[in-house]
């Protein structure tokens, strides 16, 4: 399984995401994903040391700029 | 719905960016976003810890420098 | 209008870029941009706290290293 | 061989990969990759100074942001 | 004349290149260049604070990680 | 000669190579090269001023994060 569809896999799904130039990893739920990665999460909060930080809520995050992402077990 | 659509659904609308290399937050009006998430907003300000720091007015930002943006409700 | 668009129709107008790992923002007069936002700029200069800082003349800047671009009013 | 078929080669092998903005490297059983070198790994670890530190399990890595990858020979 | 273009043009000729990432300004005699802006300087020399500071000899540059470049009038 | 020919000409040669993100320059025998400048080598090592600090075997690297490459003289 391509890692894009692994990804596509993973909509509805609750992720983190660690993005370029940001020292804190983004928890959200992954509403939709394109070929590029560009993602859209739902109730978005930061993650600071284990600790949620900053609700952001519904954001677009570019995918260029995702280091990496995995699915969160709660 | 992808997120490339999910930001157009932004448009007319205010919206926060986080940009790469920028410790600051950009604040404005969304007018225009391609494909690429390359955006036009105007009426944009620099917000820094929360507080508008200074007015940039009409500005370009290229999408691949973009890390998140979300919609700010006022 | 696309952001392209908004860039081209500022051909011929004296603008301001923020590049990526610059301190400072060049200024000077947009001759030409293509998609990519890839620019040349004539009579450039190094802005720094307000302050020109350094004449750099003729650039060509990498469009995919520019954070925003906004048009400067004399 | 070309790189990307290279890496293809590598599918089912454990590798090392460092990222732009870690400090650390990622070690992981590399399920797939795609053409960007997008991977998909599973039993990912982080290592740093050669000591495990963090358990990941399955994520996806952004190609772009890929510095480098070598096998692992354990 | 597109960005480009204005490259080709500057073939045959000296030119000063800020890199990402780079402290220091490469200078060389540009031998060629494509549609990415990847170049290829010949007699190549990092230039740090006005004065040469390494001999690079035959390089060949990323053009996604170039900020700018400008022709040298020596 | 565009600067991918010249690098395809230096397979079977020693280059160095300078990567976004690393303080070194990886050193090693060009094995394949792509038209996006990913690169296989082997027998990879690392220098850091001037010394091998690591050595890295076969790498694949991500061409979008090359600075700068040369061929290397013993």
């Amino acid at each position: 399984m391509f890692p894009s569809k692994k990804v596509q896999n993973l909509v509805g799904s609750k992720i983190q995401v660690e993005m370029k130039g940001e020292k804190c990893v983004l928890e959200g739920l992954l509403m939709s994903a394109d070929d590029y990665l560009n993602l859209h999460l739902t109730n978005t909060t930061e993650v600071v040391d284990g600790q949620k930080s900053r609700v952001l809520g519904s954001v677009v995050l570019r995918g260029n700029n995702i280091i990496l992402l995995n699915p969160v077990n709660d």
